[in-house]
Order: structure tokens, then sequence, then C-alpha cells
């Protein structure tokens, strides 16, 4: 909270809305996505393979293939998103490697349907209901039971950049919503992830004044020194995460300790999607 | 929108959502606050003076008095605030100019009620409806008629920086949204007003990782070289500013365009009120 004076953390006994140590659950290898920046940071992408399966493919196969390597950060822009890989302009675009999907299908929506964990009670303007899965990921559907559902355009969500429809994007170009909602691409663009660390190497840049917020010079332009797959780096360099489950009472009371805040903080009686906690951790050393 | 290649702007004919210019009323000087960063980047703030007249009195004399001359911005925590002013630590907190009320008392919600010149069909998590006013702010009511009104904590959005409560904050500490959402702390935080020129050079500025996002050491704060109202700058160096008045069809139809947007581009059947654009323009030259 914005305060005038950061306040000391408090020991605090456990509460029930403490996840216990079976809600953690495994993130598996080849579902992490690590990507080196020029100057060191490092950035994790969790994958949303059940979500995207084709699209998220054509990711695991670009970064098996080492092909992001030496592209950039190439667009950056206020309240919307960072973007990166193959190239800006279709002239010196990169040739995909072989058995990429150039146009796999759209995956804007997810085909198991609404099914989250928790189903927040509190509406949104862009869903008839919004929830979180659980396994982890902010999910939403129609107003009127279409039926449909889809992954949410979160802060720190990562989509697969595209030209105009009927474009889905090959995945060779991908973009972070960095900027106060993004939601307004729900539905229209494909999800391959989520960034679970390093975000602020990614939303701390600066901004490009240029049209879309395209850095106009190549010196702007923020170097990618390596794209892989955690299953793909040497085991001595290979991140471990876990995420917390959504399923379990553990997590339904941290959402109401958040929709109810204890007094005197005022609450509002909901919470959006996009503001559900959704954790991770390093695996613990056994 | 994300898209691989940008694509130049088409000449559009006017549509029905195109503001007239009789819709462009004039924001006055005095409530427009200049600031002035080390590095010579200009942020410009629309300050909220009908919302919450005791903080932005407060506000008024803070400028008036160069009060924030040579303070700093010494927090950025990601997806959360930016903040400025004062100092980080009671211990060399700047004493006040005469005539500033140190605790005045809480604006978090507005003594007008809920009056929106455009109230948006579909509502959000925090509220039971919302929408824009006339002179073009973000408002929100609560869900069962309580009655009660606030400005949205929306991106670009200042809000007063406070202790805990029963704190208000003096003014002298501001912040201003930076992430994806700033909505919990509605009603809990006085909004003195919303950046209209200048983000980028609030939001892109290097995250901190230490506890709240204050920066660990003086290096990394960024200077404030001076923070005036535009009313007492020379009258070659200020700014004029406009805002787009929210009372009429246009508007209405701006907002019916972006709910339903023109296929193959497919409609979520909502906006939220922090995604309608609040459109300010430099005062034309007659």
């Amino acid at each position: 909270m914005p305060q005038a004076t950061p306040v000391a953390a408090m020991p605090q006994p456990p509460s029930a809305a403490d996840a216990l140590p079976g809600d953690w659950r495994p993130i598996p290898d080849d579902e992490l996505m690590v990507m080196t920046l020029a100057g060191g940071k490092r950035v994790v992408v969790r994958l949303a393979s059940r979500y995207a399966p084709e699209h998220v493919d054509n990711v695991r196969r670009l970064a098996l293939a080492h092909w992001w390597d030496a592209t950039t950060i190439y667009r950056v822009q206020d309240n919307w998103v960072t973007q990166w890989g193959g190239a800006p302009t279709d002239d010196d675009r990169k040739p995909m490697p072989a058995g990429i999907a150039e146009r796999p299908a759209a995956e804007f929506d997810v085909s198991e349907g609404f099914h989250p964990a928790q189903t927040l009670s509190a509406t949104d303007a862009y869903s008839g209901a919004s929830g979180i899965t659980a396994d982890g990921w902010a999910i939403a559907t129609a107003r009127g039971g279409e039926g449909k559902a889809w992954l949410t355009h979160c802060y720190a969500t990562v989509g697969v950049a595209r030209d105009a429809l009927p474009d889905t994007g090959s995945g060779g170009e991908l973009f972070v919503a960095i900027g106060g909602s993004a939601r307004r691409l729900d539905r229209n663009y494909t999800i391959v992830g989520r960034v679970i660390e390093g975000m602020a190497a990614l939303s701390g840049l600066p901004r490009s004044e240029a049209a879309m917020g395209v850095y106009a010079t190549a010196r702007e332009r923020l170097g990618i020194v390596s794209v892989r797959l955690a299953s793909d780096l040497p085991a001595a360099e290979r991140p471990h995460y876990q995420h917390r489950a959504a399923d379990n009472p553990r997590f339904a009371a941290m959402i109401a300790s958040r929709v109810s805040p204890r007094p005197p903080t005022v609450g509002l009686g909901g919470i959006d999607v996009c503001d559900v906690p959704l954790a991770t951790r390093h695996t613990p050393t056994p």
C-alpha cells in the first residue's frame, strides 16, 4: 500500500488463507521458458500449455531451436505492452525453423470451457463470470451462458503478437501486458504464458513515443541473449518452480481476505480476477 | 494492439464518436500541476479540485511554496506505484510550509455522490456502478445503493500517500498508479489528480526490489527540479489544456464503439471504467 513510511514486516501467526505444503505443485521443466536479457537479467515465463497447446508447441520449438537468441525487445508502449522476438518489420523478419506452424489455428478461447476452482463472487466489465483454475490461471467466460472461456490478459500475461485478423501469430513475436489493463485483448489474442520471475525487467523499460511504441532506433532496443526451455538447460542452471494450487479452501480464504479486508481498511466487496495473487515459488530444497 | 507490423494510420472519415469542437473544455491554470524532473522531462497533473478540495488546497499551497523542489521520486514498486515528495522516512521529513493542514479530513469518498454523465452498462468487481463525470473523471459507487461515490484508482491516477489509518496524508507525498490495478485503494486513499502529460516518465522508471519498492540508495532516486501550478508559471512557459467533456452523445458513441468493436475483432460486451479514454489536449492556438 502506498505509505509514507515503510512498516517493518511483523511476524504473523498462520492463517486459514496460508498455503499448506501440499498446495504447492511442481511446474514441469518444459513449461518454464527462461529468457536472459542483455545486461544479465533473467525472465521466467510459465507456459500455458494446457490452454494454448498449438501455440505453446511453437514456442517450445522456437526455444529449442535457439531462435530468439540475438533478437531484441523492440517495442515498449506505455500502459500497454512490451514486445520482443523476430523483428518489427516484414523486411527483416527472421525465417522460422522447421516444424513451426506459421499460422496455427486461433487459440483465443480455451477448449475446456469455464471450470475454475474458485469462481469470484463479483463479475467484471469483460465477462459474465471469472475465476482461477486449479492450476493457477485466471479465466473468464461470456455473459449469457455462451459457454466459451478464455484466459484473461492480466498484468504480466504473455500473448502472441500477430498481424491483422485472421492472422493468429506464430509465436515468434510475443508481448507481455505492462499497463493498467489489456483485457480488451481477451478472445482476440492467444495467451501462451505468464511472467513469474523478472517482470520488472520488462515493465521498467523506457517507453517509446514512436507509433505503437516501437523503438524508433536500433540503439533503443534491448538485446535478448538467449531463450531456453528450463528442460533444455544444464541441470545446474535449471530453475525449479512450484505454483500454488487453487482447488482448496486456503485459496478461497485468501480471496475472501482480500474481498473483505480487516477494518479500518474499507473493503469493496469484490476483487478483479486480475488482482487475485497467483503465487509461484522456487521449489524448496529437500 | 500488439501487432508484428505497425500499420500506417489511414485517414478516417469523422464518426459519431468524434468530439465536436465544443466538447473540449478548458482546464483552469490552477488545476494543472507541472513537474520538471531531473533530466528535463515534464509531467503535468490535472488536479481533482472538485472532488478532494482540502487535499488539493494543500497540494496547491505546497506547489506555490516550491516545497517539492529538490525532493525526489523515491519509490517505484512494480505493478503498483511510483511515489515522490517529502522524504521516505520520518527522520528526514521536510517541514511543511505554513497554512498546510497536516491531517486534513479523509476525502476517500466524494461529497457530491454518484452522478456520472455516462454510466457504464457493465459493472466491475469493485463497485455497484461506474461511469465518467461530465468533466472527465472516472467515478464509481457501492453495491446496494449506499450512496457513496469515489474517484477510481485507474492507471495514471495520483493519490495522497499516508501512514496507517486514520492518517489521511498531507499531500506532501504523492503516488501515481503504474500497474495492472490499484482499484483496491479505492475508498482508502484520497485522489488528487491524474497525469495527463509525461506519464511515461513516471511509469518507465527502474523498479526497486527493496521493501515496498522504496529505492534502497540515494543514487537510485530521481530528482524533482520543480513543481509549479501552471497559474504560477510565467505566461510563456504555461501549458494550456482542455479536457473532453463526457456529457454529450459523442462520448456515449465513443464508449459504445469500444464495447462493441467492429468485426472481426470480438467484443466482450463491456468496458472497465479505467479503460474509457479520458482525453485531454493542448488548447489549440486560435
